[in-house]
């Protein structure tokens, strides 16, 4: 079998969700793409990984010391949501309804996986809170155990800052599931919070 | 949105099976590899793109002029196995049970994606049993409609050549399958084919 194959199966299944078989697979569509785009692919992907940065103030990722979101005078700049990770801040973008900032804390506190919340942006936050001019923290975190934790924890660490109001995102049974599959503590919760129709 | 990550996604969204979620995810796994991690995985795609070549005799992936296998003497040379990619090569040196030579089509007969059979590698096939020396070719070919095509097709090329053993890989109800669950048409193909227990 040829080395070269076996090789780039062997990088290639090194990412996640990757087996030998579809690393198998990518491999031939590498070999129908012209060399020019596989090549613009892989300078790509060296560029992003040596160049991409962390915002200094909110932790997403950024081309620039300061990312394109806490750099918009546009933005409302009193709002921060606290969020796990990168993605997160895409989704909530993607809503095109939200316009204040966020905060990335880079993932969940968990014992088990030994991420403690010396390893997420905790401080960063709270010196960023420090600084004055944020009257609002929108907590959304997911309602995993470690995420329980996560809330817990940061709301310790954010109730000594006086008149900040601290919020988390409303749970509740999501547009188009349907009841019949929705987890019985989701339920509760939609249930407990019920609202008025008006 | 950070360009870098943008480009990033933009780029691997081009593989097949990967969307613009996965491609985030992926691209998000690349930050936590060590960069020169993710620069070998670029590098080897690179090489393996630029330098792999296709098997001049068999048409098999190959990183020389010859694949190891046609160049192997310890194979037996009079037996030859028609596939039509290389992953069916792969799946076959797998099992470790075969000895013979391959033959990599390239792909089947389809009208309806504009594959003809001058764009699959049968002359060279034809080429290769002119030479001499091979007792049986073995046909390896799916069972869908194009692969049907593609296998009486190459049944009226291969006729004509004198004293030569055409077969084909049994079909038949897969070991491990279970008979609820297997399509009418590979069950009435294993009952007709059935075969007397010693």
């Amino acid at each position: 079998m040829s080395k070269l194959l076996q090789e780039v199966i062997g990088e290639l299944s090194k990412l996640p969700g990757i087996g030998r078989r579809t690393a198998l697979r990518l491999a031939i569509h590498l070999l129908r793409m012209e060399p020019e785009s596989v090549a613009d692919m892989t300078r790509s992907i060296d560029r992003f990984r040596q160049e991409v940065k962390y915002c200094s103030v909110c932790n997403n990722l950024s081309d620039e010391e300061i990312c394109p979101i806490c750099a918009d005078p546009e933005r409302d700049h009193s709002t921060i949501c606290v969020v796990e990770q990168v993605a997160d801040v895409l989704s909530i973008e993607n809503t095109h309804q939200y316009k204040g900032l966020y905060h990335v804390l880079g993932g969940v506190i968990s014992p088990m996986q030994g991420i403690s919340p010396s390893d997420l942006k905790i401080d960063l936050l709270t010196e960023r809170i420090a600084r004055g001019g944020v009257k609002e923290v929108i907590l959304a975190i997911s309602t995993s155990v470690e995420g329980e934790t996560t809330l817990f924890y940061l709301m310790n660490r954010l109730r000594p800052f006086e008149g900040l109001k601290i919020t988390s995102i409303a749970r509740g049974i999501g547009f188009g599931d349907e009841l019949e599959y929705v987890d019985e503590l989701t339920i509760t919760h939609a249930l407990r919070n019920r609202r008025e129709i008006e």
